[in-house]
Order: C-alpha cells, then sequence, then structure tokens
C-alpha cells in the first residue's frame, strides 16, 4: 500500500520551542487507514532546505504532507517553494478569499493586502477550504501522487484534513491496492519487559517474517504493538488475531486492556458500568487528578467534584482532616490519606472518594520521606485503605504518576 | 559552528502512537549551546533503515544523536546497526553491568542474561553511565565527529545528557568554534498576527542577512523570535539587543514579556512579589487550573487550593452558591462565576478568588450559550467581576484557553 513521508517546516519545532504534535496526528490517521507511514522529517524553513526535503520525499514516496510556512509573514516560504517543485504560478482563488471574508466579519477585522494574499495559491492545486484560518491547503494530485501542504496551526491542519482532504485519499487509496499494515497493541501492567520478553519467548516461533512484535514500556506498564503487512485487510486482521491468542495463551495474566490505553476513559466505562460516583481530594496533585478524570465528555453524571486541598490549613478547615493526626503523622502519610479519602466521599455523597497527598519535589523531603513519596487513599462503603508509593526526583513525573496509579487503583478497585 | 542532527527510531513515534517530546528537548540543549539543529527525523525500526540513516546524517552533520533502539527485546536494533556503520564489534563493560546491578538490587530484582546484555557495547565506544535505568548511552569521538545513541525513556535520555554527555559537548565544542546561533523569544498579545507584521515592516529594514524573525502565533498571542548567526557571542548579542530595540518601538505597546511564556511561571513571580494568596473554584475544567498553577514549586505559599464544583449540588452544598442563582441564571452564568469567585476566597481566606464555569462540550451548549462559553470571576478585596468568553467546539481545547485566559486574567490584575 501507499508509502508516506510528513515533513513540519519551520524553525519553532526544529530548535525544540514547541513540541510536534501535528506528526503524530498525522501519522495516526495515515496508519488508520492502512497507510505506511515511512518518515517524519522536520527542518528549517530556510527556503533551499523546504526545496530538497520536498524534492526528495516526493521521489521516495507516494504521499507527502507538509505542515508550516504557509503563514501571511515574511517567515511563510512553503508557497513559493511549492511553485518552484511543480513549475507553477499562484492564481488568486476565490473560495479562499470568501472563506477568508467569513472569517473577518465574524471577528470584526477588516482585511488587510496581507490577508488577501493567503487566497493566492498555485494554479494547478486543489485550494482546501480551511475553517478555522486563512490559508488554505494546496493540494496536487499529480505523477500519481498526493502532495499536500498545510498549515501548522493544528486546529486548521487537522479540520483541513478531515473535512476536505480525506474524499481524494479515500479515493486514491481506492485506485491504489496493495500492501495492507494494520496494528494491535495489547497493554500489560504487573510485568517487567525483559521478563514479558523471557515468557513470550522468540517472535519468530509465532510471527511470520511481514509481521513483528514491539514491546512498548511506560510506568503504566509494558504494550505489545503487533504490526502486519499483508495483501489484504483480511489477511493483515488474520495474522494479527493469531498473535494476539498466542499472547493471551503466554502473557495473559498479565494483560490488562487492548487498544490505546486511555486511564480516564475506562474508568469512565467502569463508573458507568457499576453506576457509582466520585469525588476526588488533592494535595500535592493540585488538581491534575480531577482535570485527568474531566478530560471525557459525560463524565459529570459520576464525578461530583472535589478538594485541592493544598495548604494544611484546608485540610483541617474545609476538609475536616483531624489536626493532631497531621501533627503526629504529617500531612504526608497513609494517615492523612486515608481521612482525605473518607471525608471527601462523605463531603460529596458518593460511592468512592480518592485522596492524593504527597511529595512531589524538589524540595519537601526527608530522610523518612524522600521526594517522591506519595499516599493514595480510597474510600468507599466497606471502609477506607491508603497505598504508598515511591517515585522518583522529577516534580513534573512524580505528579503524572501518582494521577496514573489512582485511576488505576480504582479501576482495579471497580473490575 | 557544529550542525547536529537529530534521529528518532521506532515505528512507536513514527505511527504517531506517541508524541515525540525527546526530538524537542535534545533540540533544545544543542541550541542552548549555539549548536545549529539542522534536522530532525523519525524513522522505523528496521536495520536497514537505520543504517542508511545514521550513515547520511554522519555524513552531513558533526553532531548526530539517536534515540530508541537500546532495549532487551528483539525490535531493539540500534547496537547491531551501530556496530557495522563503525565497523565494531561488542565489549562487555563492567562499569555498565555494575549499573545493572546496582538498580536490580535496589529494585530487588534477579538480572536474567537479557538484561546482562545490555552491558555489551560496541568496542571503541564510550559507555556513559544511565542513572535511570539499564541501557548505557553510547558515544563514539571519530572523524572529528560525535555520535551519541541513547535510550527512548525521556527520563533516562535526559540523565545521560545531563550527567554523562555535556563534559564532552563542551571539550568538542570548544575546540570547534565558528558560527554561533542565538534567538530570543519576544512574546506579544493583544494584536493579530498580520497586523503586527504590517506595524514591523518589511524585516530587511532592520534585520542583516544572518538575522531572522519568525511570527508565532497560538491563543494566547504572537510571540516573535529573532534568531542571530554570527561568529562570535558577542557579536549575535548585539545583534539580538538592536533588534529587540526595535520591535519595542513599533511594538512596544503590545509586548508582554521576553523568553519562555510561561503563564504559571509569570502569576507565581507576581504573588511572590505582591505577596497574595490565592484559591480557586473550578468547574468545567475540572482540576485543569489547579494542575497548572500547582506545575511550580514553591507555590504552596501562596496558592492554598480549591473547590472543583463539577455538579450543581457540590456548587450550592460545598461552596454555598445560591440555589435561586443558578436556577434564575443557569450554573453558566456571569452570576455563579462571581458567586464561586467570592465564595471560594472567603473560605480559603485568601486576597483573591478566581473561578470557571463554562460548557466545554461536546454536548451541554445551547443556542443561547453554545458549546465554549466561559465565564470566569475573579474576587479580591475591592469586590468581585466576571468575563464571558467564547472558545470554540473542541472540548480539550476550550478547557486549556479557559485555563490560560483565568491566569492571564489574575496576571493583569496583579501587574
Amino acid at each position: 500500500m501507499a508509502k508516506a513521508s510528513i515533513i513540519t517546516i519551520g524553525d519553532e519545532i526544529l530548535i525544540g520551542q514547541i513540541i510536534n504534535t501535528n506528526s503524530a496526528w498525522i501519522a495516526q490517521k495515515l496508519t488508520s487507514y492502512g497507510i505506511i507511514v515511512d518518515k517524519q522529517v522536520s527542518i528549517s524553513d530556510k527556503k533551499e532546505v523546504i526545496f530538497k526535503t520536498i524534492r526528495t520525499e516526493l521521489d521516495r514516496c507516494d504521499i507527502v504532507i507538509t505542515t508550516g510556512g504557509l503563514g501571511p509573514t515574511s517567515d511563510d516560504n512553503t508557497k513559493a517553494v511549492i511553485c518552484d517543485i511543480f513549475n507553477d504560478t499562484l492564481r488568486f482563488d476565490q473560495p479562499s478569499y470568501e472563506n477568508i471574508e467569513f472569517l473577518f466579519q465574524v471577528r470584526n477585522r477588516t482585511i488587510t493586502e496581507r490577508n488577501k494574499q493567503q487566497a493566492m495559491v498555485p494554479s494547478r492545486s486543489i485550494a482546501l477550504k480551511n475553517q478555522n484560518g486563512t490559508a488554505p491547503g494546496i493540494l496536487y494530485i499529480e505523477n500519481d501522487k498526493l502532495f499536500l501542504a498545510l498549515p501548522g496551526v493544528p486546529a486548521e491542519m487537522k479540520g483541513i484534513i478531515e473535512n476536505s482532504f480525506e474524499p481524494y485519499l479515500l479515493n486514491y487509496l481506492s485506485t491504489h491496492p496493495g500492501e495492507f499494515v494494520l496494528y494491535k497493541t495489547i497493554n500489560t501492567a504487573g510485568i517487567f519487559e525483559s521478563n514479558l520478553a523471557d515468557l513470550i519467548g522468540d517472535p519468530s516461533d509465532f510471527l511470520d517474517k511481514d509481521t513483528t512484535i514491539a514491546f512498548l514500556p511506560n510506568y503504566r506498564g509494558v504494550r505489545l504493538r503487533i504490526g502486519a503487512f499483508k495483501k489484504s485487510y483480511e489477511e493483515a486482521k488474520q495474522t494479527i488475531d493469531k498473535a494476539t491468542d498466542y499472547l493471551y495463551q503466554k502473557v495473559g495474566n498479565y494483560i490488562i486492556s487492548e487498544g490505546e490505553l486511555n486511564l480516564p476513559e475506562i474508568l469512565f466505562d467502569l463508573l458507568r458500568q457499576k453506576n457509582k460516583t466520585l469525588s476526588i481530594a488533592e494535595s500535592c496533585t493540585g488538581g491534575y487528578l480531577g482535570k485527568e478524570i474531566t478530560e471525557i465528555s459525560g463524565i459529570s453524571q459520576y464525578f461530583m467534584g472535589g478538594f485541592i486541598t493544598y495548604s494544611n490549613e484546608s485540610k483541617i478547615n474545609l476538609l475536616n482532616v483531624n489536626k493532631e493526626t497531621i501533627e503526629k503523622y504529617g500531612a504526608v502519610s497513609n494517615q492523612i490519606a486515608c481521612e482525605m479519602a473518607q471525608n471527601v466521599r462523605r463531603f460529596f455523597n458518593t460511592d468512592f472518594g480518592i485522596s492524593i497527598t504527597g511529595i512531589a519535589g524538589p524540595t519537601g523531603g526527608s530522610p523518612d520521606k524522600p521526594v517522591g513519596t506519595v499516599y493514595i487513599g480510597i474510600a468507599d462503603n466497606d471502609g477506607v485503605d491508603a497505598f504508598e508509593y515511591h517515585f522518583g526526583e522529577n516534580r513534573a513525573i512524580n505528579r503524572e504518576r501518582a494521577v496514573a496509579s489512582a485511576i488505576l487503583l480504582l479501576i482495579n478497585k471497580l473490575k
């Protein structure tokens, strides 16, 4: 099947000022269509570099997508380079101009000459409507290849792909049958990568040469990703199913889910199935747990709210945590985690109460309770429990892991 | 000065399963040393692709850094390819093995044959200690170039660079003087990109040919990044200063800060300078505002905590919001935002109370209050005010923008 390359244009990503989320999003999109993403490249906005990179990737791949450099200012060189590469000149595109007019009307702005330039597109290209901005997508279908230039603003880039580009892509794919790639991810927890690999054994024992397995560890566990490159969807599907069965036989005990591992979504599904409500009390995570839980639309039926008790006073005065308990055991303790979970559950009148208290760092640690010590409490009708964790030195990672661990605790309780 | 290329190895990033944060981090690090990051590339973990890409980049650049493919499993091919490229064989590295022993001791695990393999490194390479994992970094200093292979786990990769690689890098740079690149970012707010560009005028009027300006818009404003490529640090610094002065003359009214735009950090600095305390009440953002504010270590002196009142009941029962006000105006209203801000300020006894209530979407909108409608309240000793916002359709973006707007409101109040 079609081979694709994704090019990100602009110094901002190249020098690391922002993280490249566009490439991941486009790669995921293309992969979901069975397209083989062959390369992602980030380059500067210098004309000669853009020219050379697009040319090289067009020679190698069937589909080339660029993001960035389509704006109205002097550092936006992509359009000029495209004209050079395709030996084309600019034309005025009336629909693109009308789109600019519409956007400016809504925002009550006056169109300047610079804005008007955004409606100029290479003459043989198809201008794809940008609902969220002034720069249209630029699409060439030539030499049996697809070339698409998109603006770098994520919402604009995504809108053009989903609303305007996909029909062209589908049409291209339907007229270019061939190899098909299918992926499946199986999530494990509670076992180290190397032990998992030993249990599974030599991959060539159960995978043919067109099928791959990857071990993807992070602190939530190790994910196993199977990839099958086959002549048809059916063949790829069968291969994946066979490999999945094998993995369940070998390491089934450690498998917790399949597909993308979205902890808040798994929690939401379980709360809904069991019809249970939840409230939270956060100290060192400062609202992070609530933020994650409420990423899921519809959670308001099950998640009632919580307390962010960052100071000791607020734990005592608002969450009714016992002052003596804090004095005796410290605010970061098993006892306080239990009180926080029980009290928030009572205040919000929910089935579950979850609490997090810990030392995120980099300061605040002691020999007894070093940075990274976190207690997570979970209260329900049967009582309360708290668990002690030791993460690392890094504030951001400690907070992230505390939140993931709290959600995992409740998931296991609900299962 | 030295030209660098960053290669990310592994299908996980290539097909978009995870976002590539490693490249951005490394690019930022290299840029801070004045090194020109020339390219970032993401490739699959196929041996022949790794081989060809490293070879090409080594030919083009002085410094090549790879991440990924150093793990203990079958999809980890980087080490074998490195031996091919450098015509080298593996040797057992005793310090690396001792590091593995130490890590396993701490975690109470037994070393398997597979783990032991991690201590094998190419014979002419320098094995760089990995304090956070079993795979050492692999460094070659040959043919007047630096080649470094790192594991893909971010904490491991960062640890090796900061604790082990930097002395080698500094030594390389001190013996290779040459061109120097320096960047500066100036943050503006309250003006559109195209209007800003018109006010600033033609860049060639105030920048020489070795100096660039980039316009970087997002919803917080437009950032201007100046880049100077000069023979010395001093020359680059002077050029940047001159361009900065020019920009202050032309668009000084719209400049809000210089350097990286970290809103929670700006807020923290202002709260500290003015010695003011803060509490928050969140509805649709569910804890997101608290999460952002508490990213900053030391904020506990000024941020006391908050309420996550996701349900109406919790707004009424816990935050004492007037039931009649909700019935009359709705929970998403100017009035409720005001009550939430006032009440949380009183409960926590802080100088400021900030509230957010809105319709994050995708459901819950009405013709009167469509998805994306958000009210932000701010209460202090002088009274209370609320502001109405209309963001877009996207839940995640609406929540992000609401949080950024709330922090910006308080920043402006504190200035």
